[in-house]
């Protein structure tokens, strides 16, 4: 596992069910991942500026158990390339006890000036992170 | 194609590349389902109280091109039934020009006091659609 | 009253308490908002793009009856210019009983290139609309 | 200051004009309230559970300098009581240098099964932070 960041469910991203939304754990996901991209260097944000976006192209998700009200949770991120495809494999754990509450699979693709590229940003990053390995 | 609802985007719901955050074409489907089933008869809110909650197990989405401030779109719903599942395939045409914007899968399970059931409301009401048609 | 726009509640605002969560009002008002302007040619992302930001300086609410899962509702607006603020005095009716469940007063103010300035688009538009009364 | 919290900001809940957009600042206040509860045992969810319902009924935001992708920021939360309303002065600084961005002020209502009342575990309580004060 690349990274991992601990969040606390927020009362508002619960809803009349009593557990949180279904699309709040692709806000939990994109925060994530977005997080992981600036301890890297990569800002999301700056990237836009300089007209390359980086996007979602395909969205799996589980949903295995609930989080609900006062609940803690680790999403954990692991990352890998497949040809024009950057892959993260992202998975949610309730905390402390580490029930798997969602597994999610994102399939980004980097859009410079509106155009499928390759970017060499990312690029340079994941043959750094596999070299480390 | 079972059913449709137009939308129009709100601006509070594109981020700072300019574009429909991925989470809201979640919120979009989710409220389609929801107004199919309200339209016939189905209350998700009102099931809820009687303890009988209709969730999500499964997502998929395709992110085909994306919304923008100002754009008007429709969101098209079919259903069908695979065994304990409830399969919705839906799919965001941008309007008046019907560009696939988004394809998605939503794989649900009735949830009986918090045990997997089959939920003889939907299915009833499954009968009805496939006889009709 | 200048404008007024009908909504649906969603299911996914509403949070575990089962009512429309606080937040929501102030996007139900902020679409409201950019709906208006829109019918009167005035685009909150056009201005953007040239670097004009139309932004809330001071925001107040009171909150009188929620609203609920499957509720229809009127967002209805007021508008007039204080100096360098524009003044939008909105309101939100349940229907069809025309229930008041909230006002709310937006103060905003034109920002162009980060400065604070007279929006001439918009006093333009309120000159018109002033002379239509 | 009785209670405060620190966030960042998720670029979810930035708008295309690139700054948060200002419904988040009454999601970051709502949490910090809810949080403030929790760590005096006072729990939001589960006081609906039994029917008492902890409701803003007035909200003033002052919206002094925008947040942005990537800022941290600290929300800082007073409270007092008047009469049956429980005020929540709350404000946000963006870090390392506090530069204030947002004032806010909430008045809060306790409804026992709907109706107005106060609330004896909220007063119970502010007793004790009054007298260790």
């Amino acid at each position: 596992m690349l990274y991992s960041l601990e969040f606390r469910v927020r009362d508002y991203e619960c809803d009349l069910q009593g557990i949180v939304n279904n699309a709040n754990y692709q806000h939990y996901y994109e925060h994530t991942r977005h997080e992981f991209l600036i301890e890297n260097n990569i800002s999301f944000a700056a990237l836009h500026e300089q007209q390359i976006d980086f996007v979602v192209a395909r969205v799996e998700m589980s949903y295995k158990y609930p989080l609900r009200s006062g609940d803690s949770f680790v999403s954990e991120l692991d990352f890998r390339q497949e040809g024009i495809k950057y892959v993260f494999i992202q998975k949610i754990y309730r905390l402390p006890d580490r029930k798997l509450c969602n597994i999610g699979r994102f399939d980004c693709v980097c859009l410079d000036h509106g155009r499928l590229k390759k970017c060499e940003l990312l690029d340079d990053f994941i043959r750094k992170i596999t070299t480390e390995k």
